[in-house]
């Protein structure tokens, strides 16, 4: 254990990355586009390739960058920020980060209530569920999907519904629910698993955000469950820290 | 696209998985064991083990079963339910859950304030800060390492006095630190690096949650960053939906 040493090598590619980070955040290395080689970055910062390759790495690490085996290291998008409050709209939310936000249904099933979905929606194990996939995208980027449970018989046809809407809160509106919020949210990681790295075009064995929500209506009654994949490359939750 | 057809074996796999999971809430699959083999447990369910091996990816998948190569498949521990709020101490939070907190010191080092770390924290870039690197444990089993940076002109020797205090909060109160809170917090998720595999016994490519946040004191002062890495089979964030 070192307490208190000097700094050594450690510094100087923090100062790499540093600089790299205010050229991206400045405009000289815009999102999307290639940076300079190691070569050239090296010959910029005045140190060696090794030095200039542990700060890539590190930015990579943060999703601010990202390499192309044999093309060289790209400028990502910033991460959308998305808050994990009790009003949470996936529209306002891109919205508000100056993206376009969309919605693409993948499909609408019939299932049955597990033992955990039919104690977060206060129904009985058993109960006729229906199960909604979507995918939702700001500026044509996937950024997660999203597989809802809500009551059959609450909300009959929801699928159809939902497919002509495009929007959760539009189709909860159908059934008279004007208002709604988050009640309850966990969330934790994992691995895309194969069907949603293709949904969401991500490489398998890359990190997600796992997140399992409930929203209620006004009178605190349980509308939906959610079990969203967000890719954490392209996403970090913002948590309100507002004292109580 | 498939709009409310009726359940085929999706409802299957997922009738076993609960039921699995069911064993493991009243504890005939104890944490720490392992289940009956994929045979036995096709009997007992009267489904193949296809079925069961679905089941089963899918508890991995929530982190409710480990499966070990050669082995079988284990219990995992519960995942440690983590609030996340403005009162954020460890040491209570693995206590709500019956665990035993631990904070083992892996060093302190003297660092320099990228733009970002100065930014958050009120200083210059290039000011002086000391860097804390700590592991936490619940019930001995590592939950998370965290790095911690303050100014080291406001909190001189803090290494020293975090390597006998243990704790943060023991340590700020040696600098007159009464109380403080969280400020910001920040979560997405990566993969582990081969330092934290080791430090965190988990194996390489495994999902971590990283949460930078922000303390600051009783007037607002920015006091601390973190950048923590939680190993993300062992937690679940909590979010506070409380409407404002």
């Amino acid at each position: 254990m070192t307490i208190q040493d000097k700094p050594t090598g450690v510094a100087l590619w923090r100062h790499v990355a540093d600089g790299i980070e205010r050229g991206i955040a400045d405009g000289r290395f815009p999102a999307g586009e290639k940076l300079p080689g190691e070569t050239e970055l090296a010959d910029t910062y005045r140190v060696n390739r090794h030095t200039v390759r542990r700060a890539l790495a590190t930015l990579a690490e943060r999703g601010m960058v990202r390499a192309e085996r044999g093309s060289g290291t790209y400028v990502e998008s910033p991460k959308l920020a998305y808050p994990l409050r009790s009003r949470t709209r996936f529209s306002e939310i891109a919205g508000a980060g100056g993206r376009e936000p969309q919605a693409q249904l993948i499909g609408a099933w019939d299932d049955v209530a597990t033992r955990e979905l039919a104690k977060q929606l206060g129904l009985k194990t058993g109960a006729a569920l229906i199960r909604i996939e979507a995918l939702r995208l700001a500026d044509k980027t996937p950024i997660c999907v999203g597989t809802n449970w809500l009551s059959a018989e609450r909300f009959p046809d929801f699928g159809k519904i939902y497919e002509r809407m495009r929007s959760m809160t539009k189709a909860l509106a159908h059934y008279g629910i004007k208002d709604y919020r988050r009640a309850s949210t966990r969330v934790t990681a994992g691995i895309i698993d194969a069907t949603d790295a293709t949904r969401l075009g991500v490489a398998l064995g890359r990190p997600i955000l796992i997140v399992d929500s409930l929203d209620v209506d006004a009178d605190g009654t349980p509308l939906h469950c959610t079990h969203s994949r967000f890719v954490a490359e392209r996403v970090e939750f913002v948590v309100d820290n507002s004292p109580l």
